[in-house]
């Protein structure tokens, strides 16, 4: 399993619609990826334009060779992208350890 | 619930040594804090020095005034210090979904 995490910041103001398109692009197309395990997303207490998104995956191929190269990539950035304030940054990790493992 | 992210970099060639550090401190220290309700650890695929330590408590207040102004906040901080590279970055989220909620 590898999870994907990725830290998004908005546009001052418009949180309310993007709380609504990222649930959407994750339940509606990035859910149906081959190698889609598991998803989550969390909002900034400091600062609620920060939204972390957390997706397990099969493997990392799952999510750079398989969604990221898919016409369903493209659809999912059309619903998210447009509240974006800078590009995300995504990094991938490994577990190594967890209270519920 | 609420969830406090740190983005944690060590020093490179100390992973190992880290891997049982941080492990240790959250099951001793962190775990048996008041308002305490989980946790997970990651690593970092395209960066080895990269940890992202998940904790979920009760209240921002369990962390920020119970926890940080304890003891045994330093005792954690003893603990995992010594690897770190820079100050961790922490802040707080808030659930806005998912597949598991």
């Amino acid at each position: 399993m590898i999870l994907e995490l990725a830290d998004i910041l908005i546009q001052p103001g418009r949180e309310a619609e993007f709380d609504a398109a990222i649930l959407r692009g994750v339940t509606e197309i990035i859910a149906h990826a081959e190698g889609f395990l598991g998803w989550s997303v969390h909002k900034g207490v400091e600062n609620p334009q920060r939204y972390v998104l957390q997706i397990r995956w099969r493997s990392l191929d799952d999510h750079m060779e398989g969604f990221r190269k898919s016409a369903d990539f493209t659809r999912w950035r059309d619903v998210v992208g447009p509240f974006f304030a800078r590009a995300p940054q995504v990094e991938h990790f490994e577990l190594a350890g967890s209270s519920q493992s």
